[in-house]
C-alpha cells in the first residue's frame, strides 16, 4: 500500500463512519456522513464541480484498462448539449481475466480493510459532488439540486450502506474457531478451523438512465465490499456518473496497493447490446439491474450462472380514504407527482378516490373536487417557471415525452401538461405532470391504470368504496409490483386494511405524508427501497438478503 | 394458546437454549442441545422407541389435514419388512389454500415466539428420538446407531442451527424507529417506522431417501421461523420420519394456539410426480431440495416464482501427497469410505495419489502400496461381520448395487465388494465398499472419474505429481461440484495450493484428518455443509444467506 493509504491509516480515518452506519442499521434513525446542502462543501465547491464537469467534455475518458479496443460515447444531455465524452470499449476476453487475476489479493485483505477502501472511494466521491451532480444531471435530465442531492451524498448513502451490510455479514462467522468436542472419559477431539469470506467472481452493474449512482452504488459497494470484482456496465445516455466513480475507485484501489482492475467500465457502441452478452459469460457471478422488467426478466431467466439482482417496473398507488389535512396531504402529493416530471420507479401513478368522496378536515370532498383539487395544487406548485424547472428537470427520453401527449386518449384529462421554457437550457423538454380520471368499475379502464405509464402521467380512478380500493390496490401490487405505496386514511379501519395488505403482498407503505417526506423518498440506513417480494424488484435496499449470497464462506479444519 | 404453551412459558424453557445457539453460531465451538448418545434417552427409551415404532407399522398415520383425497405409501425397507404404513394423499387445490389461512397470524407472532415453537417441536422431536431412529433406519438403510446420531440429534441440531440464523436475520432490524431529520432552524421532521418480518408463502420441502430429516429439517425449520407455511414432500422410499415430523409439528402448532395446517404432509402416489406439480404452483415460493442433479437443474430453471435452495451431486476428491501418520491416515479414510456404504453426498470419491508415491512416517509409499494398504485398511476395518454391519447399513437402491456389480469394468479391481450377511434382517443387501484403480493420465479413465458414481465405489487415481493432483482438484469442484474436499500433506507447499484451491473453487476443505472426525461429517454450529458456491450446491448449511431471503421486511412510515 501506498504510504497514506495503509490498512492501518485506512481504519483510522474511516472506522469510526463504518461503526455509525452499522448502528444506524440496527436502529434505523436518521443518520448521514454526507452533507446534502451544497453549501456543506465549501465556497469554491461548486465553481470547482462546475470546471471539473466542463473540463470533462469533448475529452477521452482514460481509465487504463486492460484490453480497450476503441473508444466510444455519444451522450446527449437532456438539457440539450452533447457531452461529447469519450470512453474505453472493452475487449471483454482481455479485461475479464485481468479482472479475475485481480481478486486473490482483494479476498486475502478481509472484510475490514475491504471495507476501509470502499469508504475511501465514497468519500473521494464525495468531495466531488458538486461535479457528479453535473454529471447526473446532464445524463439523467435531474433538475441541478436533485442531481446534486440522489446522485450525491443520497446515493453515497446508499453506497455506504451496503458496505455496513456487506462487512457485518462477513464477520458473523468468526475468521478462525477452536472445536473441542468432548468424548466421555477419552480425551476430547480439536480442531483448528479457519473461515475464509470468499468473492463469487465478477460482478456486472448494468446501470440505469434516470438514477446512475443512487440506483448503481448499492450493488457496486455491495460486491466490492464482500471481494468480488465489478465490472460497470451504464446505461448509453448515462455513461459519465458512473465512469467518474469508476475512475475514482481504479485510484484509491491502486493507492491501496491493490489491482485497479477490480472495478472496470464496460461501455458500449451504439446498438451492441453488451449486457445481453456480459450477462451470461460464465465469469459473470452477480449481476445488479434496474430497468425494464422485460430485461429484467430475461435476465432472470437466462443468467442462470449468477446471482441476479433486479429492480423493474411497478405500478405504485396511493389509496385517498380521509384525511385530517387536506391541504397538507394535496401539496405532498402534488410535490411527489411533480418531483423530477414523475420519471422515478417510486412516483405514484394510481391514486384511488371514493366515487362518494372523502372526509377532511375542510370538509367532505367530491370525486370531482378532490382531483381538481390536486390539480390545483399541482398547478400553484408549478406555477413559477423557476421553481418549475427546478423540481421538474427535464423529460429523459422521447418516450417519456410521447407518454405525456397521448395521455388525453386515455381518459378524461384532469390536469393538462404545461410546457414549461428553461431559459438556461432553451433546448430541454420541461413538461408538467398529466392527470388523467379514470374508472376503478369499468373494465376498459383496467389497461390503463393496469400498466406503468413511466413519467408524469397519473391516474385518479374512481372506486366504489375504500376497501375495493384496498382490493385493487392488493391485486396491482400482487400483478405488477409496485416499489412504494400511499394512503391517506383518518379511519383505523381503513388503515388496518391497507397495512394487512401491504404485508400480504409485501410493499413498503407511507401513510398519511403531508410534511416534507414523500413517498417517493426513502432515506437510506432506515427506509427500505422496495421489499424484493413483489414483481417490481426481487431484492430491497438494502437488507441482508442483499448481501449474504454475495460471497461465501470457505473453512478450512485440520486436527488442532 | 393452550395453558401450557403459552409465550411467557415457551420463552422461559427455549430462550435459553436459543441463546445458546446464538452464541455457537458466533464462535462456531462446538455445542449441542442434543446428546448423541441412545444411553442418554433414559433406560426405557429403547425399548419404547422400538414399541413406537413398530406401532406405527401397518396402520394409517393420520393428520387430521384438510383436502385429504385418499391413501397412499408403499414404503419397504432397506432391510426387507414392508412398513405398511399409509399417509394422507392431498388435494392441494384444497391443502395450499388452508395452509395460506395459516400464515398471518403466524406472522403476527413475531420472531421470538416462531422461534420458540419451533424450538418446541425440535424438543419433542429430540424426546421421541429412539423412535426416529428406526423410522430412518427402515427408510434410508443406515444402520442404528447412524440412524440414531446422523437421524437423530445432528438433524435436530441442524434445525436448531436455522432457527437461530432465521432468528437473528429477523431481529437485525428493530421492529420500530422513530427517525428525526434534522432541518436547520425549522423544526425536525419525525417520522415513527414500523418494520415486520413477513413470510413470502408457502414452502416446499423436497426430501431424500438416504437422510430425510437431517437434509430436510434445515429448510422446514428456516422457512417456518421466518413465518412461511411449510409443505413437506417426502422421498416416496422415506416418508415415515418426515410424517412424523409433521405429525410433531401440527401437534405442537395447535397446542401453542397457531393453526397446524402451518406444517403438512403431501405423500405422492407411485409415479405421481407431485413434486414437479408442486413447485411451479403459485402458492409455492420457496423449495427445499436435496437429491439429484437433473431434477434439482430442473427446479432452479423452472420454479422461477419460488425461492430455491438445492443440494445435488457433486464429486468428492481426496488429496493424497505425503502423511506424518500413516495408519492414522488409511484408517480414517477406511472409515469414511465404509460409513453408510459410500452413500453419502459427502463420501470422497476420487483419492488422487502420485503414481511416484508419497512419503509417510513409515517410509515412502508407492502409489501401488497406498492403494493396497488402504484396502487392507477397509479390510480390517470390515473384517468382523458384526461391525461391518453396524458401519455400513443397507444398500438403500438397486442403483447402488448395480454401481458395485460393474465397477470392474471401468479398472483394475484394487478392493472387491463383499456381500456381508445380516443375520438380524437377512433380507438386507449389504455391502463393502470397492476401489478401484484409475490414472489420471489417461483420457479414457476421465469419464469415469469426473462423474458421480453414489455408492461404496471410490477410483484411485494415479497422477503425476501433487500439482498435477491439486489440478485435476480444482477442475472437478469448478465443472462437477464437491460437498467435500480432503487433503494429506506435510508439504506447506501442498497444503497451500490445495487451500487456494478451496478457496478460489468455493469447496470446504478438511485436512490430515487422522483421528475420529471424518471428512464426511459436518458438525453443525460451526461446520457449514456444502459451500453453496460450486456446482454441488447452491446453498450451504446454515449461514445467513439460507435465511434471509425466506422473508421480508415491510415498512409502514407515518408522521410521528
Amino acid at each position: 500500500m501506498a504510504a497514506d493509504l495503509t490498512a492501518v491509516t485506512l481504519i483510522e480515518k474511516h472506522r469510526p463512519t463504518l461503526d455509525q452506519a452499522l448502528e444506524a442499521i440496527r436502529t434505523r434513525a436518521y443518520w448521514s456522513p454526507h452533507p446534502e446542502h451544497p453549501k456543506a462543501y465549501g465556497e469554491s465547491a461548486p465553481g470547482d464541480g462546475q470546471a471539473a464537469f466542463e473540463a470533462l467534455r469533448g475529452k477521452r475518458l482514460g481509465l487504463d484498462q486492460p484490453g480497450t479496443d476503441g473508444w466510444v460515447g455519444d451522450e446527449v444531455s437532456p438539457y440539450g448539449p452533447e457531452l461529447g465524452v469519450e470512453y474505453p470499449h472493452p475487449d471483454v476476453d482481455v479485461l475479464l481475466p485481468a479482472m479475475r487475476a485481480a481478486m486473490p489479493s482483494w479476498r486475502d485483505a478481509g472484510p475490514e480493510v475491504r471495507a476501509m477502501v470502499c469508504l475511501e472511494i465514497l468519500s473521494r466521491i464525495n468531495a466531488r459532488t458538486h461535479e457528479f451532480a453535473h454529471a447526473v444531471m446532464h445524463t439523467s435530465g435531474q433538475a441541478f439540486m436533485m442531481a446534486f442531492q440522489a446522485g450525491g451524498p443520497h446515493a453515497q448513502d446508499r453506497g455506504l450502506e451496503a458496505v455496513a451490510y456487506a462487512y457485518v455479514e462477513q464477520v458473523r462467522t468468526p475468521d478462525a474457531a477452536d472445536w473441542s468436542k468432548p468424548q466421555g472419559k477419552r480425551d476430547p477431539i480439536n480442531l483448528s478451523k479457519q473461515f475464509t469470506a470468499v468473492p463469487r467472481g465478477i460482478s456486472l452493474l448494468i446501470g440505469c438512465n434516470t438514477f446512475p449512482t443512487w440506483n448503481g452504488y448499492p450493488g457496486l459497494f455491495a460486491s466490492l465490499a464482500t471481494g468480488n470484482a465489478v465490472l460497470v456496465k451504464p446505461h448509453p445516455r448515462a455513461v459519465l456518473p458512473l465512469a467518474l466513480t469508476v475512475a475514482v475507485a481504479r485510484e484509491v484501489l491502486a493507492e491501496a496497493g491493490f489491482d485497479p482492475n477490480l472495478v472496470a467500465l464496460a461501455t458500449e457502441r451504439s446498438g451492441e447490446g453488451l449486457a445481453k452478452t456480459l450477462a451470461v459469460r460464465p465469469e459473470i457471478k452477480i449481476i445488479d439491474y434496474t430497468g425494464s422488467t422485460a430485461f429484467g426478466d430475461w435476465l432472470e431467466a437466462n443468467a442462470r450462472q449468477a446471482q441476479v439482482y433486479t429492480e423493474k417496473a411497478g405500478v405504485n398507488t396511493v389509496v385517498i380514504d380521509s384525511t385530517d389535512d387536506y391541504k397538507g396531504m394535496l401539496g405532498n402529493l402534488a410535490f411527489s407527482l411533480s418531483l423530477y416530471s414523475g420519471q422515478m420507479c417510486t412516483t405514484p401513478q394510481n391514486l384511488l378516490i371514493p366515487r362518494e368522496g372523502i372526509g377532511t378536515d375542510a370538509g367532505h370532498k367530491s370525486y370531482d373536487e378532490v382531483v381538481t383539487d390536486l390539480a390545483g395544487a399541482v398547478q400553484g406548485l408549478l406555477g413559477d417557471d423557476a421553481r418549475a424547472n427546478a423540481l421538474l428537470g427535464a423529460i429523459v427520453n422521447p418516450q417519456v415525452r410521447e407518454r405525456i401527449e397521448s395521455a388525453g386518449g386515455i381518459g378524461e384529462v384532469a390536469l393538462a401538461s404545461r410546457t414549461v421554457q428553461n431559459p438556461e437550457f432553451p433546448e430541454a423538454t420541461v413538461r408538467t405532470p398529466v392527470i388523467v380520471k379514470l374508472d376503478g368499475a369499468k373494465p376498459d379502464d383496467e389497461a390503463a391504470y393496469l400498466s406503468e405509464c413511466f413519467g408524469p402521467v397519473s391516474f385518479a380512478v374512481a372506486m366504489d368504496s375504500a376497501s375495493d380500493a384496498v382490493e385493487l390496490l392488493r391485486r396491482t401490487v400482487r400483478e405488477k409490483g409496485a416499489m412504494t405505496v400511499g394512503a391517506y386514511t383518518t379511519s383505523s379501519e381503513v388503515e388496518q386494511q391497507v397495512e394487512q395488505a401491504c404485508l400480504e403482498e409485501c410493499a413498503q407503505l407511507s401513510l398519511n405524508l403531508t410534511g416534507g417526506v414523500y413517498v417517493n423518498q426513502t432515506a437510506a440506513f432506515s427506509d427500505f427501497h422496495g421489499s424484493g417480494g413483489n414483481p417490481a424488484a426481487n431484492s430491497a435496499l438494502c437488507d441482508g438478503a442483499f448481501v449474504a449470497n454475495r460471497f461465501r464462506t470457505v473453512e478450512v479444519r485440520r486436527p488442532a
